[in-house]
């Protein structure tokens, strides 16, 4: 009941149509919601469109005129679509279907011949390229800001203390600015992942029609130039095969991603709960409970650890899907379209909101400095013993049998005195810093260049 | 961009509303794609709210009257709904929210007495309870009309012949019924985990509120039995932190069911090709290629085994979210609800149009005939010798050394000599059968009690 | 490097020899470990080897004394295999070939009619189906040794408050038996998965050969009924092709056991940790640190839950291995037996030990006590109100302006006022009890049936 | 009884011991397999041992005469592990604790010094870095030889026909060289994932100690550069926090290879079947039936296919491992080392295995060029009217009208004709060629540099 269509009509012409019917339920089995994800894709579609216009009027298959009139009609749909008015409801089966209905309703024959040479296959795979191009550089920008509120939590609390933990046990003295830059630092390294994915995306598919190319004198480089890739996908066959490789490695770099903001935040329902009261949440990123009026729930916190699964489960089922795919396009491919896009807007979201908790948490130094018990400076105790030249390991028995006559401590003292690189005493920040002033300023230049490249594209001379 | 709702005002009254302000930012972000979901739910909240209403009359926390009333506006939110006139929106934050900001609209005091005793947690336990139910029951229907396709093609294809194949080589001579029956034996054996999730899933976990039970007197083995549930879901924190243990051992199921839909899919798309032609799709379940006129391409059954990672991954992800959470109720299962749900309809769907495939493929038995090349007779062959009296590994070297001397053989007559049972001569296919009989009967009279005991909840006295 | 064997010399015969020779990097690379792994099998394949020798000579195939000579034979691998004297290497390929090479040395053209009729195809599965049943009523034995530990340690501690977390802050008042109680039903309810599966198992598939029977008349119910399965696994094809269903559905069940072990693990971890103190590990179940000379680290509870993920991933492993298999015997399936076998191993290990943790675990029910602060009984105080008739949601109000006016109780009062079916006032342990007993009878009669039969089976008349 | 050493005498010191005694069930679980493991760690625990020493001496801990002693000795452990006769037992515990008794028990009072500001975390952490390293470095080479098979059977096949499909259905005229070359070019893509992972893993975490540094004036970029890392890991409780995810990253790039071998090894099952025949495995690569003579069957390729998910497997096992894991290190992190160190054996052995199969396959030039049957042709028909000027959705319907026209063609020519980057008759296979020189000579440079880097460490002064 829940999956079928009510009153579908399925008489829009499709791009296949040789005259017969298909039953209606495979209609609606097949289509499923390919066409509420290719909402997402048709300024991708048009703008992959707008290239191949242009490479059929190199390739003297369309004459000047022809191709500034399909290319006019193209830059249309994108303005209807910004304002949403452009629709693809199921009966249209899919974005490329609906533009290209719409051309020929729009044009007449002209319409017919803006697929020449193309294939729906190497057309899905622009039109995913360019979105999740797009996307990715959003994402990364989203990633430095949620970077810059770790970096500023992490120089606002170089001197408060905080017990460092191993085995969740209190181990040894460490500082507030130790914790969060260290999932700073972890998030920087998640650029390695984000860039090979980036780098593997960034291939123009553009011209292997269904992956076996065409016996038309189509200029790849050209078109693969307009949209501004890096370099075409060279093998016809390797491009149709490679829908899901590429998507699988931008899901494997935002599961890293995920799993670093999952384990954030499940230390922070930990440090925040009444036992530590480390930091405090204010109260308006906090929830309530339905029947304890008392309660204030780190809600936020929780669904972004519950997000971390949903995001690899996605890296999963793409990896399912691909596997013993034989060579050559396969309609499992349609449901990679899902795992994707939901996998970039669920790591876009809690970036966003972790971003907002960490700018607007609260440190109790008060309580960070309590909880700093006077077993936490064990093993400083045994290093300072090795200093006055015993053996580190009958250092660490004699500190071991004495415990209890081990002093408490001025923590910030202990914290200071780890001067080694990267210890608490010696963070070098600056790193991090320098880092991100470096990536930041390669993504603006990417982004400008990749804006610049669509509008060049979007003006019809 | 993707994961801000336009315009949306969020001024509703929340259940945990204090007086205090959310960020529009948090709102959205932990109520998320919840109150979508929850439209599916309705029904079943009603249910669970009227069986909880009972209970408060019982335990006389509620009049006859007042209960009586509150009755009388739950039935017409099921009547609301069924006509699509009960919309939950963001704003609404889920639809137990929504339901008793409704009934305090129309009823004023006695709409805020409803929740009493009562958590959303246990509340929305109930719900997945019901709708899980319901949703069983249904697929099971959906399975057994799938097994009767399978049956159908078996008992007409007994003695049509089709090369048995081991490691993808043609191995030893085979029917097309052993085929389609195999299938039809396997999808019968996932009644047995679609049963053991049916049983975790029949515990009334009604009244086990937050997770720690209340301090009134509600009888709960009450509320377990107008509800239809087998038994109550005893300790009350179990009740909420089997939130996800239930969810799981379904979708473990439906797993099972959908890999045997992906092996069946992907052996008839193997065996439709050109190179086999064993089956034939009839015209109105293919699609067509943009690019090329000549294609007719089997996309449901490359969909439908592109939908099986789609359900194990569901599996994977409720698994990672509830694999470390800490008793109680944690927000990170509000997420489980989404892969329960998907799960559960891509299965039906995919049952659901495999059984159409199975009703109208088309048995080519001259090209399956045709297939049964003398080779795959060289076991039978080392056996007839064995039973001259040569040990078998001497008779499997005499026939390996001389393969080029096998004859061709009638196949028909080389299956109907496997006379053991369960062997192409002997299929025994009256044992899924009666299989099937007591099973459906078994179905109709739990779908019966089912439907009664809704029923006789929702009327009013 | 690590891959290659050092001076293995392959050159015992195969199965399948017919003098032509294998590269040996083929030969290393196909048999991979599955020598290893087969040394557990030695047992089940000379049961079933016993099984299908019975059958033989019942069809006339061998005489009774051949058959007499061949059990006796095979007996006496049984008391080598105890002694550790049977040892398979990794020229012997596996477990089937060294018995059936065996047999021919000491009973030379005798031996080489073992296997007539059989595979290794159906020979293997025998083998798993038969370790696994064993596998798994020693595991179920586990379990209610651990569900027993659970039931004492929640009997001692009825009246023993803990403070009720949900969203992990303090929600409401509860009891530590009420915490592991909720464990012991959750452990008790993983029999219907574990039930789910032995019933899969335990269906023989002796005589299906390859997949595709044999011409030869092989009895199938009187061997299935040897080896004490419950019934014949009727389709040839289905009992070939249901390698990895049903260890698919064993992981499946093993997978919600160590679920739940994980989330008793890590609930532990906090819990003992010193901010909680609710629990004390003894020292003799704790681990040190190599530099910090105070550490007493929970390290068992976190492998358990560790291993939580590495069974779960097993389960994948099979699940990706056979979802697109095609029907029959593909070799792929080799690589089912590993994550079996170790699957079965870890749970095995795991249930063992937390039942030491749980049995040696002390409770600290001075530090539980003051950790049941006064806003735990916010809801209680609610219901309070709502007992003097104000509706919930304005008693809910009231209590949320007024949180600072909250008194402070004493915690056992309030555990004891939820007298609800399965609250902490009532938390009807004895139904876990009353099941328990049934299900050990139960256990202990199949184990006992399972014993006798095989027993049996070895007595060679 | 699986599980349980026998006769194992725990009697060793622990490198945490302080006198308890701990129960002997403790020690086996959490030993489990890690000594078995760790016997592949010995020359890298040395070589971390080595620097560490080196570092002491420079922070004036050791003497130049006391680094020196314990670099010879440390020294002497290399020789000895490579004559097999450094053996790590059970109640070794781990090679940590192995090498310091040794080294205590050699040179006394010295030995116990080597531990001196260090923690087991950071020197497993530097053992695994150092591992993982030398893996990469092999495994690469491995691929290039795999490719160098892939661009010498695509350099010899360049005008062989071979039939495009699209859903499994003959599709377009494609060739051989376009086949394999299309997995040549995926392959080299795995290098962006690839090195992603190497730069994550090339980080010297040596100095971290347990994660939150020591009091002592050790130099990390000294250490770090005398282990030739590319830099330090800086933050010390990242660099505990990262156990896992370096790991993660590998296991993701080694599941690119392993899906690409697995779909390569798919479709060389099915074409070398008999139906197709396109491919023929030489026999020595090929493997028989136990009762079936006359099999030839393709193991290797299924497991190949089969190790696919194994591999996966270990990816989704460490990401569930750490997903949660609260900050610094935790026992669970000790369960990534298998799947990592089985993840990377696997791989090699499949990419090893791969290379001889591509290299000694047949490819039946007959087969395949009469395969190209005529509606291969239909696309390339309908592109042929365009050229007339019909408009393109009008040709392919006109096409698809009179498919029964179609004529049959040379196929070598429509392979010619398909003249654009990329596509079958212009593969641009010196692209693949130039980029396989490229990063060959950059691998070996990189791999000199390690060996130079690793020696200079081993020649004591």
């Amino acid at each position: 009941m829940i999956f079928f269509l009510a009153n579908s009509r399925f008489n829009i012409m499709k791009l296949w149509d040789k005259g017969q019917t298909t039953e209606k339920s495979v209609e609606r089995f097949t289509v499923g919601n390919d066409y509420v994800l290719d909402r997402k894709l048709v300024l991708y579609d048009v703008l992959g469109s707008l290239a191949h216009v242009k490479g059929l009027e190199k390739a003297k298959i369309l004459t000047k005129d022809e191709s500034s009139q399909l290319q006019k009609a193209l830059v249309q749909i994108i303005e209807l679509d910004k304002n949403g008015q452009f629709i693809i409801s199921p009966e249209d089966e899919d974005v490329h279907t609906k533009i290209e209905n719409q051309l020929t309703q729009q044009l007449n024959d002209l319409g017919k011949k803006i697929h020449t040479g193309r294939s729906r296959n190497d057309q899905v795979l622009t039109d995913i390229r360019l979105y999740t191009k797009d996307q990715l550089l959003d994402l990364e920008g989203l990633l430095y800001d949620f970077c810059k509120a770790l970096l500023e939590i992490s120089n606002n609390s170089i001197e408060t203390p905080m017990p460092g933990r191993t085995h969740f046990q209190k181990a040894m003295p460490s500082s507030v600015a130790l914790f969060f830059s260290s999932f700073l630092e972890s998030m920087l390294d998640n650029l390695a992942p984000l860039r090979a994915a980036y780098v593997l995306n960034d291939q123009c598919p553009l011209g292997s029609a269904a992956g076996y190319g065409v016996n038309l004198p189509l200029d790849r480089d050209y078109t693969s130039s307009l949209l501004g890739f890096s370099k075409v996908q060279n093998n016809v066959l390797y491009a149709g095969s490679s829908r899901g490789k590429v998507e699988l490695e931008v899901l494997s770099a935002l599961s890293q991603v995920m799993i670093d903001l999952s384990r954030l935040a499940n230390d922070l329902i930990i440090f925040s709960s009444p036992e530590f009261s480390y930091f405090t949440l204010p109260d308006e990123y906090c929830t309530g409970s339905s029947i304890m009026p008392q309660k204030k729930n780190p809600d936020v916190l929780e669904l972004v650890r519950g997000k971390c699964p949903e995001v690899l489960s996605y890296h999963y089922r793409v990896a399912g899907i691909i596997k013993t795919l034989p060579s050559g396009y396969n309609r499992d491919m349609q449901d990679i379209k899902e795992p994707l896009m939901k996998g970039i807007e669920t790591t876009m979201s809690c970036l966003n909101i972790m971003t907002e908790i960490i700018t607007s948490i609260r440190v109790n130094s008060e309580k960070l400095t309590e909880a700093c018990t006077k077993e936490i400076y064990a093993a400083d105790e045994a290093m300072d013993k090795v200093k006055q030249g015993i053996p580190f390991r009958d250092a660490y028995r004699q500190v071991a049998e004495n415990l209890h006559r081990l002093e408490s401590k001025e923590p910030s003292e202990a914290i200071i005195n780890k001067k080694l690189v990267g210890g608490p005493g010696n963070l070098c920040l600056d790193k991090s810093r320098s880092r991100m002033d470096k990536e930041t300023r390669y993504l603006k230049s990417e982004k400008e260049r990749f804006r610049k490249t669509m509008e060049s594209l979007m003006s019809v001379k």
